[in-house]
């Protein structure tokens, strides 16, 4: 007997069949004696839908109705996921966030959990029960409901596997592992049976779209082993934990590509101290996220500084910047045509050579590198979208990565 | 200044585009220096969808995940009824059943309002905002989910207002008072501009289907006034209270007519002590309303004993009595073309001749009575069911209700 958590994303549950398919997965393993803590998503679907009901009252609604609203998606699936489970003959208790004792701070639409009370879900399942629980909700100290953000549902799952010491923790998405890169875009791509922390979170922060990062530092922190795999089928999927059996002999481990970002370009700013500070201030102040600095040395007293945003912050970005460069001077050039590309391994550590096999690569295949940011287990480089594709099958062949 | 409690059901807040009317609405309350707490329904059609996804993964779901599924219905809309206000510029706060302190019995699907624990919304009515209520809704000690049945949102405003020491309470439907017969049938039916507890209760329980009697029994027992008028216009509505006007000069209030029972008629039992108390514990404990109750004086040993109940739970008082025959004997026949007619008044007290008057007005009408049935301020009878409309015009003319 085991004790496992496991999540189903939005598609595993999107509508009444697939959500019976997932009562009979959960009653097979509960048949093998098994304990089970199930964290569910919304309906795939229902969340933009609720937001685009929402945009058509208020452009930018209050925080705290969005995330009163938007737990209503989970609630809706954890109800129907119990009954499909007492229609087959398994007792099952559905539990919302603020029910399972998921306490954040009071960040409304991206809340950081504090604690889990467990013991409601202790008790319940001594009782023999199935326990469901709404993913990407909690509750904060005030009573106010709060939602995750983006990938809540992975981190909720992650957070109980370790509050309710899980043998297990099983991920269920559309994809069935993480690859060595995008099956869509490198063909002989290959799923990994294994993959570290640290790689898994820089695959997931640069693109690789199978799981947020945070879920990832979060599994890393409390260590908590977990496994991404398909609700479609049966196959095994990726296991992620601290160390992999392998880890020594490979060098990379996967290649990623993120079409998402954009780089802001700041050009003409006085190259003194201070100057870069002010930039990435009021930058946070802005909440925006940046990914890739590059600051090349001034010259004549002026400096060019460099980075990249997520694409849909770009405007953001701007209007942040303005009254920082009426200050410091300076011009501001924006470019989204661009994208990602990374490889990532924790073997780089000790092995030299990865940059110039990737840039020898790349220009091989006449593309160009606009930035280059380097990492201890990671290489990334900016390069023109529309060579986005090529570059990621010319960097999975150079290092072998259709190879076993 | 006043403290306002209202209350919209589902039409009133059944799209986008009526959620702002009703933020309008309360807008305009508001600037009149009022303070309010406003309790939606779910928008009209969403709960019959949830039941039915819930249906087509389990025939008779679990009762608590039921409550669980079903109260997202109101999560939605007060979330959506807060951005509304906030996008006009009114600060706003919503409030699930449990945010509300709405604590209830355990009894899912049904559940009985036990307290209510008014202090967040009173901090946040000191804070200047419009509270919005998710009506339908509470929660039990054990932080389980409740719904509180039929009518749930109309009692939620009603307990609210009592908490609050509202001094206005306003209903808010889709008809716009209560009239003295049902306007489509009875085309020169009048709104009443008020109207007492006792007599709406009865209106209500008959069939006139303004309101659920257990709302007007609530705000009877706490001495809540209310009024019901439609979100659709600015006309006056009927006011509900314990003593009315001109109470003493009229005899009869209104007609209602309930095309929704069905009689059972249990024939041949045994006419001894005790046969009639084990045919209703059978059927109280299958949780049947029964309504109205006739047994005929036994003759040669054998008696018949006549009720009525609702037409959804004919199969169920079948089922529930069957073990119960065996016992004593008899037989069950059922009928569902009835309807039962009921004028009502508080009048009727100290006026002889009410009875008279509607069986010899019936009687005008070749109408045929199957079963008759007086309370202290109603009488009631079951006819045809094609007959009731004809019936309900006839007695509605018979007490001069057309007249002001």
């Amino acid at each position: 007997m085991a004790r496992i958590v496991q999540k189903y994303g939005g598609t595993s549950v999107g509508d009444v069949e697939r959500i019976k398919n997932v009562a009979n997965r959960i009653k097979a393993i509960r048949d093998e004696g098994n304990e089970l803590v199930v964290v569910v998503s919304a309906r795939s679907g229902v969340t933009n839908e609720l937001i685009a009901r929402a945009k058509a009252i208020h452009p930018n609604p209050p925080e705290r109705e969005m995330d009163q609203l938007l737990s209503i998606g989970e609630q809706e699936t954890i109800a129907l996921t119990a009954m499909a489970l007492e229609a087959i003959g398994v007792g099952a208790v559905s539990y919302t966030g603020a029910q399972a004792g998921i306490f954040t701070d009071k960040v409304h639409t991206k809340a950081k959990i504090k604690t889990i009370d467990a013991r409601p879900i202790e008790a319940d399942l001594s009782a023999g029960k199935v326990i469901i629980v709404a993913g990407f909700q909690g509750i904060n100290e005030e009573g106010h409901i709060t939602t995750l953000g983006r990938g809540g549902s992975d981190l909720t799952a992650i957070a109980l596997a370790a509050a309710v010491k899980a043998d297990k923790c099983e991920i269920y998405t559309d994809v069935d592992g993480v690859y060595t890169a995008d099956p869509r875009v490198v063909k002989d791509a290959r799923k990994l049976p294994e993959i570290s922390y640290d790689e898994m979170l820089e695959l997931a922060s640069l693109g690789s779209k199978v799981m947020q990062t945070r879920s990832v530092e979060f599994a890393s922190k409390y260590n908590v082993i977990f496994e991404v795999r398909s609700s479609f089928n049966n196959n095994p999927g990726t296991i992620v934990k601290q160390e992999v059996a392998y880890m020594e002999k490979v060098v990379v481990r996967g290649v990623a590509v993120d079409k998402d970002q954009a780089k802001v370009v700041v050009s003409n700013i006085a190259d003194r101290p201070g100057t870069a500070a002010k930039v990435f201030r009021a930058l946070a102040d802005a909440n925006i996220n940046v990914d890739m600095i590059v600051q090349n040395a001034g010259q004549g007293g002026v400096a060019t500084l460099t980075f990249t945003v997520p694409q849909t912050e770009t405007l953001k970005a701007e209007k942040a910047l303005a009254p920082v460069l009426k200050e410091i001077g300076g011009s501001i050039t924006l470019d989204d045509k661009i994208a990602k590309l990374s490889v990532v391994g924790v073997g780089m550590r000790t092995h030299s050579g990865v940059a110039s096999t990737l840039f020898t690569a790349l220009a091989g295949a006449d593309i160009n590198l606009e930035l280059i940011s380097t990492s201890e287990i990671k290489i990334s480089v900016v390069i023109a979208k529309d060579k986005a594709d090529e570059a990621a099958r010319v960097a999975h062949k150079a290092f072998h990565l259709d190879q076993l």
